[in-house]
Order: structure tokens, then C-alpha cells, then sequence
């Protein structure tokens, strides 16, 4: 059995998106098993089927972290809220992963507090899988845990997504990369100039790649690519925007009278749905909080019940990779 | 006749793709006067029809500045180089504006100790104009002049783009926005909030749309979007790797046999051409140097002939709708 936490109150959308994806992706694996943190109301509006389910189980609480709240704050007055009883839920070793929505400066803040950093890591990064055109997957790390960063970090980051990325596609050597604004030596700011000459000189410099631009995150140039949380969130929001645009560009008409036209912009959409689907899970499948010493998956802000759904079956793909692997003794020796 | 200089030597092309483009757009133009700066090679191997047109002369020098100069060593020892020289035309106002896809941190020293800023601002910004899906523009700047900023010039530079778009506007009030990883008051860095807080306190502040995210660089919920370099020049690279991506991913065959599948293939990348039409002139259009006291427009690097074609014209019009609207007069006393 794999147990998984969702805090089913940080979504935008409310908790039934997020119960419409419990029940569905109960149908699909058999051996998952929920435990759903959520308020009185949502608990009432939850339908019965699910509350009798045999592999949920609930814990009700009134509290609830809203995006607004500063992390300290959340620290200090939120401690009965679902996230961090989620999160305590794993402290507890009752579930093997977390699943949440909510405000991240607040989960970053009690994930740190109440599972812990690998030793050697100074503060956790988001990842996230991204694709190229030849379909592989690379790790684009931080794209929005840390708003600050400094050279220690990147290269505390690289480490953790190569060990990720190796993870997934046993042992092959990952080549590293540094997200910049230009490939010149001289570009950006002293943080990254002194990252890029200790990742340079540190064991991963055989297959260190250097800088490369955003024109490059959708290539296949480097296997895990590191930046601030700042340039990493805003680049993948920027590509996010570019989406929709295009989609909003070939809008289908859903009722109408059948011509050429409409038939063109049906098959359009339904290319652009196809190419486009690697990169919608962009920011909803969730991100992986990296650095930890047990593993927390992030879900999207704005997640739908199909977003919602991904980033459970993201998690439990994490949890049952992560028990074969050995991922905990390994992430635990990792600066060792 | 506008008279436009053209520093031939910076992009990654080589000088024959701006020699292509100069020769068709003196056909395009008739009161279009093109003054052409190149080394004696470039100059050799340039066609004679072009050397021998009326409406074309040429300036000859053995120096260039190449991407990797530093901006300090460019101000001390290449005086004699050609964009240095093309500066020094607009200086002396031989030329209107000065085209240039070299180095930007050298064409920002250069234009900055050459022309000299606007009263009141303290550096320049690069600005280009966005697409929204009603075919409407907004300008997003800076992407790319400067890799750290603070909480003045962000003020500064909406001020200029108000300005600008204004002028393209005829007179539309135009609502700004900040550019942030979130929408949240106490998102991103202390200089974001403490802008926040002056643009919403400034005359600027009826139509200030506050925080605004990656996902909206393609709508049109601001006419003027301010950042950072770092931020707006990743943001924009990113975008430029999905265009690449989904090219690569509607890629049509050239040749082979003509079946269904080619077909389809063949109106994909008709359309995918059309509807990145506008997002293919993020990098290439030109990006317009604010807060100088003349009229600089930077190239992208990487530009083809097509590319150069359009910064071109875009300076032309640039340089026409500035005379019209005496924009250089409304630039002096915009901080007055």
C-alpha cells in the first residue's frame, strides 16, 4: 500500500475539484490509500461515497493557511491548519507523501520546520519535468521555493536534481546546466559567475555544460538545469502565458454548423492539445520540494480536477520510486 | 528623407544578411537614406549595386566590438570601432536613429556616454512590444539593459514607457504594471514592493494595475509592463524556446510525397507561422533603447535578413512618428 496526504484546502478551485480526483484516481490504482485534511464544510460537501470509501480517511480541522499569509506568521499561529497536519501526517511516517495546493513560502517554511533538510542543503528548491521535442525529460530547479538565492545554493540544487534525475533514469550521468541570461562567461550577476566555477570544479564538472538561456529550457541541451527561484518561476509562468495564447488563437467554436473552417479549427485544437500537453503539466502535475529529508509534492495554485489528479499520480509514482530505489538512504548520504 | 545609421557588424550572421536587408528595404522606402558602418572585409565582399545607390554611404573602419568585450574596455579602446562610430553619427545628427544588433551591454555604455540620458533617469531600458490575442500591443520593459535594478528605476522606466506607448496611442492613458512571480502584495523583492508602493502613490497610480504574473505577458491586462532585465529578457527567451519547440514539433518535410499526413502537416505550420507571426518579432523587431535623449534600436543577436528587415523599418517608423509627434521635446521634459 502507498499512503499519501493531500491538503485539500490551498487550490484556487475549492475542495470538490479536489475530491472529484480523489474518487477517480481510487478507480485507478489499487493499492493507493488517502488521507484528505480538510474543514467541516468541505468534509459536509464531500458525498458519501467517498466518505465510505475503504482507503480514505479524513482529518477535519477549522483551520486553513490562505496564499496571504506570511510564512512566519503561518509558523507560529497555524499549527491545527490542514497543511500542517498534512505535513505532520508524514513527520509521523503515516503517509509517504504529501500532496498541496496551498501558498508555498508557508509549505516551504513548515516543511523545513517539521520534516527537516537533508544535511548539507540550506534551504529546498521546487522541480519540475519538462519536455523536449525528442519527448525525453529534463529537471528545471528552483522554479519558485526561494525568491533569493546565492552560488552555495545552485550547486547544493544541482546535486539534488542530478540525484533525482539519476533516480529516474538509473545511473545515467546527468549533464548540469546554469539557467542565465547569455552563455558569455561574464553574464549575470557574481552569484552565478562563482556557481558556474565551483560547479566547474566540483565532481560534476565532467559533465557540466554551462550557461544556457530560456531559449534552451525546451531542449535537450543539459538533464537538470539550475536557477534561482525567481528566473525559474517566471520563465515557466512566461511559457504558461504563451500557451494559453495560442490556445485562445485556435479556439474551437463547440456549437456551430460544421465547414471547412470549423473542421480546420478542430483539428488544430486538437494538434495544439496533443503538443501542448507535455507542457500543461508544466505547473500542474506538481512540483517536487527537493532537499527535504521525505518527500512533499507541490500542486499548481489553479489546478482543475485533471491537474489535481496528475500530481497524486505524480506522487505515488515519487513514493513507489522512491521505496524500490532507496531514495531516502541515498538523498541522506547525498553531501555526505 | 530619414537617415538611418546601421552598425553592420554585430550579429552572429556576418554582414551579408544586413547588406540583403538593406538592399531590399531601400526598394520599400523611398525617402529612406542608409548610413552603412563595416570593416574594409565586409565592405569588400558587399555587391556593387548597393555601394554605388544613391541613398547609401558607407563608413569603414578595422575595428569591432565583439559580444564578449566588457562595456568598460569598449568605452577605453574602441573608440574607433563601428558602433562607435554610428553612435557618434546620431550624436552629431547626421543619422536619426542608430540600428545595432551588437553587444548590449557595450551599446548601453556606448549610447549612454555618446547621447547621454533624458533629465531625470538614471540608466535605459530595452522595451519591445508584446502581442495580445485581439491583435493590440503593450510594451514590456526592460529585457535585457540591465541585470540588477531598483525600486527608481523601475518608477523611471514606467514613466518612459507610458510615454512611448502614448505617442504610438495617440494620447490613450495607459495602465502599468509590475512584472512578479506572484500577485500578492509581499511577492518578490523588497525594490518590487517599495515600487509598488511609489507607482501606486504617483500620478501614474489611477492606472496602475498593481502585480501582474508570467501568464499575462500575452494579454491585455496592461499597456505597460516594467521589470527587471534578468526578469523580462528570461521571460522573453522563454517564450522563444516554446515558439522553437512547437516549430520543431509541426515540423513539415520539404520534400516527399504528398499525402494526408504532409497535407496536414503543410496548414500546420501555415498556421503555427501566422499565429507566431507576432511572437517571432519578440527578439528580431528590435528592441527600442528609452531614456536616451536620441533614438536607439537594438537588433536581436541571432537576426536573420528578415530580422534586420523589420528592426530597419522599425526604426524608420520609429523615427518618423518621432519627428511627427515631437518626441524628442516630450522626452526632455517628461521628469520636469
Amino acid at each position: 500500500m502507498v499512503a499519501i496526504a493531500v491538503d485539500v484546502m490551498g487550490g484556487d478551485s475549492g475542495p470538490s475539484v479536489v475530491f472529484q480526483s480523489v474518487e477517480k484516481i481510487l478507480t485507478v490504482y489499487a493499492d493507493l490509500e488517502l488521507c484528505l485534511f480538510c474543514t467541516p464544510e468541505a468534509f459536509s460537501d464531500c458525498c458519501s461515497d467517498l466518505k465510505q470509501h475503504p482507503r480514505v480517511s479524513f482529518d477535519v480541522t477549522d483551520h486553513v493557511v490562505s496564499q496571504d499569509d506570511w510564512p512566519l506568521v503561518v509558523l507560529k499561529e497555524k499549527q491545527r491548519s490542514t497543511m500542517w497536519l498534512a505535513l505532520s501526517a508524514l513527520k509521523q511516517q503515516r503517509v509517504e507523501v504529501v500532496v498541496s495546493a496551498g501558498n508555498t513560502g508557508a509549505l516551504v517554511a513548515v516543511s523545513k520546520y517539521l520534516i527537516g533538510l537533508i544535511p548539507g542543503v540550506d534551504r529546498p528548491a521546487l522541480a519540475v519535468w519538462l519536455p523536449d521535442v525528442r519527448d525525453g525529460q529534463h529537471l528545471l530547479l528552483d522554479v519558485g521555493a526561494n525568491t533569493h538565492c546565492n552560488s552555495e545554493l545552485l550547486v547544493q540544487w544541482a546535486m539534488l536534481g542530478c540525484l533525482e534525475f539519476q533516480q529516474k533514469n538509473h545511473a545515467k550521468v546527468p549533464r548540469v546546466a546554469l539557467l542565465n541570461i547569455g552563455t558569455e562567461i561574464h553574464k549575470g550577476g557574481e552569484y552565478l559567475q562563482v556557481a558556474y566555477q565551483a560547479l566547474k570544479n566540483s565532481d560534476l564538472g565532467a559533465h557540466f555544460v554551462g550557461f544556457i538561456e530560456g531559449q534552451d529550457l525546451l531542449t535537450s541541451k543539459a538533464d537538470v538545469i539550475v536557477c534561482d527561484g525567481f528566473l525559474g518561476n517566471a520563465s515557466i509562468k512566461a511559457m504558461e502565458g504563451l500557451v494559453s495564447y495560442l490556445k485562445e488563437k485556435s479556439q474551437f467554436a463547440e456549437c456551430g454548423r460544421w465547414n471547412f473552417r470549423r473542421l480546420w479549427q478542430f483539428w488544430l485544437s486538437m494538434w495544439l492539445r496533443y503538443s501542448l500537453k507535455a507542457l500543461e503539466s508544466l505547473g500542474s502535475e506538481g512540483a517536487m520540494l527537493v532537499g527535504l529529508r521525505q518527500q512533499v509534492v507541490k500542486c499548481h495554485g489553479r489546478s482543475c480536477a485533471n491537474s489535481w489528479f496528475k500530481a497524486i499520480e505524480f506522487a505515488y509514482i515519487e513514493a513507489k520510486s522512491g521505496s524500490k530505489n532507496n531514495k531516502s538512504k541515498q538523498r541522506m548520504q547525498l553531501f555526505s
